[in-house]
């Protein structure tokens, strides 16, 4: 977690924007450590939403990203009230998971509040199991 | 909650966006009954804020506004993707208490997903007992 | 919400136990306001499954409860740690429609967190509207 | 995140029990990724107050600790309704930080729901910067 290892915007190329809210923090008065998590929930829905998956047809019939591990680096405090900006990009494609690198900077600025990865794998929903990713996700992911 | 007592954009002065998290949903696949009430607190720190009130301030020497009782009419069902706008007005001012009405559209449309109000004491943190709303406070509350 | 309408546990024949999480709380360093709408969710579904309806099946053969408006009044703070225990009783029946009156208590204790109503509609899923409760749910209602 | 890496209820000494709540589940109709972080969090709050520490004291003269980075393995999906048992342990003790070690475990099984790390370094809250690890606090983390 060092200063060298600090992600850039440029190592990005999807973005989602979030404005914190009030709620969002908690009694130590800064932005809960599990908010961190569903802020970059709201980024990987939208990317997975811009390559077409929905994310409220779960039926068996169906194959879709699952996340299989998460690690997040607290680099800043965050308060209300703030506007951010989550950066995804796949950064691994593997047979049947890839893996996205996420970070949160302070909007317009390179201030990075924390980074972490998120390990996704390819589930066909019925069986409940990992199978091989779908050509056209393989490519897509190889896009960024 | 007839359709003769759905609020009209032009009852409220005060307007907050939110947008729709996909995690604001549950298990149900739409917005949590609670949720609406994080939306409606999101506007109510803002309207206060307005006027100089800090939600982070909570020093036993300040005074401010604390929630008394709160309603809310669900009338449509809310999912992700959507962004909404909350109306806020003062609607009622007594010597220690006001009621804020509020109401949930979608944004740029006349759709009501939901209504309600906040009674809300104002509060000596201190000694932890309602006290006369100040002059300003009261001023204030008089434009809407 | 004077002290003459505060509830009494008697007057609850369900009841539904919570256990405060340190995340339930807010900025202001107690329990924050909407999650009390969270502890009485934890406590109607439990109440619904007691009579069989189950909680994932939004199939749209099926038919169940929906909340159509809330109240809540907040009589005492709330801080982690807690232990608390929500009273629900059914205190109206119409013919497409119910009230759950509700109470949230400190554990073994006659102490009043706060109290309210959820007024429900039994809704056709499918058609997205109410309709007739049914004559088994209506008995169920009707012990409280 | 192989098998041969799954805890076992051995490596953990301290333990915190949480009832899984209807509205920890989301619109995929399992428990949302961020809430096994708040499980998490109220093991770690419970395990920090184990030795004296007050989670809402952090007035400036004070040090206390703070979450640096977290990981987690999502190893089984879990739904409402269920009790987990969640383990805690020391694993790392530095000059400034340690390390938490966590599973989440179905209560009264070796079923592991999921396990992960916290890394958390001693903060001078009115510094913001990390100090060492009082003697103190540095023999309660060698106990586990």
């Amino acid at each position: 977690m060092g200063e060298m290892n600090r992600p850039v915007r440029a190592g990005f190329h999807f973005w989602w924007p979030v404005t914190v809210r009030w709620g969002d923090m908690d009694a130590m008065g800064h932005v809960n450590n599990m908010v961190y998590f569903q802020y970059v929930e709201s980024a990987r829905v939208g990317y997975c939403e811009a390559w077409g998956w929905e994310s409220r047809d779960m039926s068996s019939a169906r194959q879709g990203p699952v996340v299989v591990s998460q690690t997040f680096n607290y680099r800043r405090q965050l308060h209300y009230p703030a506007e951010v900006e989550v950066g995804l990009e796949c950064t691994e494609i593997r047979r049947r998971s890839f893996v996205l690198s996420c970070a949160i900077f302070r909007k317009g600025s390179d201030e990075v509040i924390g980074d972490g990865t998120c390990a996704m794998a390819w589930l066909d929903y019925g069986a409940d199991k990992a199978v091989e990713l779908p050509a056209a996700v393989r490519e897509r992911l190889a896009k960024g």
